[in-house]
């Protein structure tokens, strides 16, 4: 476990500032007891903020962290109007420092009729607490100021905790978790640990950890020919034939077979794109598109490589765009890992299986900086109507990280 | 070579009726000397006759016929205004029967004012004569008539030569050259042999005799399958990769190394189409349009149960449409084809390549019936702008068919 050395937190660049008294929420709208997680996710959920948070979720998380004695400071990134609302806040200053990373955006309710509750209402019916962001993840938020606010009722935690927020995780992320980070890295704030708060268990608290994402990269593939009459191929070139050619190369050999904690890379052709109506002629152009997720035998940048050179020699008249997405990454589980899967099991009793499935996550911008895992809610009802935990994961969620956060020497 | 029974033709079905005195083209339309290929050329060109053929060329061709001495039957097919003109003409009643077939009906000009002269006007300019059907085909069949008329004049042939004239043959062909078999088949006129004017030297007069042409089909085939995320292709079931592997087993061996007479068939894959521009999301359909192009060792059938078996066992979940334009065909060179080829080599100093490529003609329908073969004008201008045939080649064509005719008896 390194210990990164703490230094006081400089004026943020980026226009970062305190909260401090500004922060706007009324004390009417924070609960009474911070170490409640149900009552913190709903005083969020209260607050509509679809990508880009305007802002009124991260006043009143900010000013429950206060209440808690956390030093907050606030981070909006990006110009004018759209500017990304983020925060950091941090109770303490020894080490080790555990971070917690999440975001208080939320995507869109869709239709609000077709709710059974209101989507900003935070109810509850029958022991499930609705509502958008119920698991993704004002939820999870919730349950680590809970977790947190119980620690600090029994005293000052030993090394020091922060939250790293972010008001824009849903959309393009510009200005969100990457530049907190370089703020954080400017300012010496990078924690010895981090753990991302997204809805990871499919379907049962407790059964899934992630310590790494595949990378994911999208290309566009672009054949030119000569076209010609179908009755004369050799007078033509032609390019879907190249294509083809090209597509079953790229498709002959597994890109890998696994490794210990990543499943086989996996190259998916999305579209193909010709549009010939006309039966007896050969084309000028054909394109296809692809999807890779690659595990972390594999860079973005090799694979890149890789498509170009296929490309270039099965179709000499191509380009190829590659835009890479995120690139693989792998916590190798160590001391904080181990701990959290204690605590889960502790709690829940299931061993979780230590993931690296899925889309990608801001988790992939962090691995940059620090070890890194997630950990959260189930996540089957995100991003759908009727989005919705259970109370008592809520709870479970909260007694889970806060064995976590002794585990660690809190 | 097989001689044909003759019977006196009985009235049309389908309306045929003999252009008698009712042709009404005007003495004025027709040259005086029809064994001049260039003046009855000229006369043809004269007749705008765009697809269907409205009749004007082939009520002057019908005129000129009646008066080298044909028996000329009318045989318009279809209904209402757009009928298709179509006429027989036949002079004597003795074996051998030679057949000449072709088509008055000639596709657009395009933009008028972008020719070197007016595309009805058959005016020669250095050496060259321009017209649209210049070369396809009136230029072709102009020199047949020349050379019956050469023959003619020295008495009356020895067995019966016949015109077999269409007037949708770059159109749809439905009330055509199809229907006038029919009804030469019900009248006892099947000749011994056919010979299609169509311009078959791709530059040089007396380089290329076709004796067969390839078939042809179309087929459009529709995978189905899961949509899903790019994440978790195993959730889904990706209709763009049971295409490719359709594609591939279609593309895996050649469908044959060629025949005799035949090029190796050849499949070219015209479109893929997809359309799915979400790189995240595998896609619920994919689709592919192909066009084989077969030689005499496959049928139209055989290829199309191939198609569908393949697109069965790869991708259980798929449509497979397939259109049959034309089956392939081949007259085996007889006695008449080496007649042919004589005349050409006599007349050009060239031994004609006996092939079988490129598009389909009516041919295909005359094989059927009869042995056929096609040779005519050069045709690198056609179906362009300043459709041309060099007046010398006119000459030597109505040569070549002369020396023909009377090397089959005649
Ligand atoms: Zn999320
Ligand atoms: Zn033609």
């Amino acid at each position: 476990m390194t210990e990164t050395a703490l230094k006081t937190p400089a004026l943020p660049t980026g226009g970062g500032q305190p909260f401090g008294g500004d922060a706007q929420a009324s004390p009417a709208d924070l609960p009474a007891d911070l170490g409640d997680p149900l009552a913190v996710a709903q005083a969020l959920i209260r607050q509509p903020s679809v990508t880009p948070d305007p802002g009124g979720a991260q006043q009143v998380l900010a000013a429950m962290l206060e209440r808690l004695g956390f030093a907050v400071t606030s981070l909006p990134f990006g110009e004018g109007e759209g500017r990304t609302p983020n925060l950091f806040a941090r109770l303490g200053t020894a080490g080790p420092h555990i971070c917690y990373a999440g975001h208080t955006d939320v995507v869109p309710p869709g239709n609000e009729a077709d709710w059974r509750v209101p989507p900003y209402a935070g109810e509850v019916v029958d022991g499930l607490l609705y509502g958008r962001g119920a698991c993704d993840m004002k939820g999870g938020i919730a349950a680590f100021v809970a977790a947190v606010a119980r620690l600090v009722a029994k005293g000052a935690p030993r090394g020091s905790i922060s939250f790293l927020i972010t008001g824009d995780e849903e959309g393009p992320a510009t200005y969100g978790t990457c530049k907190v980070l370089e703020w954080m890295e400017q300012n010496g704030q990078i924690p010895t640990y981090c753990l991302v708060g997204e809805p990871t268990n499919p379907a049962t608290l407790g059964e899934m950890l992630k310590i790494g994402r595949r990378g994911s990269l999208n290309a566009h593939i672009v054949v030119e020919g000569t076209q010609g009459h179908a009755a004369y191929p050799h007078r033509a070139d032609n390019p879907v034939h190249r294509l083809l050619d090209v597509l079953a190369a790229l498709r002959a050999t597994p890109l890998d077979h696994g490794t210990t904690y990543f499943e086989p890379s996996s190259l998916q052709v999305t579209s193909l794109d010709v549009g010939n109506m006309a039966t007896n002629v050969i084309p000028a152009r054909a394109q296809a598109r692809l999807n890779i997720r690659f595990n972390d035998l594999h860079t973005g940048a090799a694979l890149k490589g890789w498509l170009e050179t296929t490309c270039r020699s099965l179709a000499p008249r191509s380009k190829v765009d590659v835009r890479i997405s995120g690139e693989s990454f792998l916590t190798q589980p160590g001391p904080e890992t181990e701990q959290l899967v204690n605590a889960i099991t502790q709690v829940t009793g299931l061993v979780p299986a230590l993931d690296t499935g899925g889309g990608t996550s801001d988790a992939r911008f962090i691995a940059r900086y620090c070890p890194v895992s997630e950990f959260g809610l189930v996540g089957a009802s995100i991003h759908k109507v009727d989005e919705h935990t259970a109370v008592a994961d809520l709870l479970k969620l909260a007694e889970i990280y806060e064995t976590f956060l002794k585990g660690v020497g809190m």
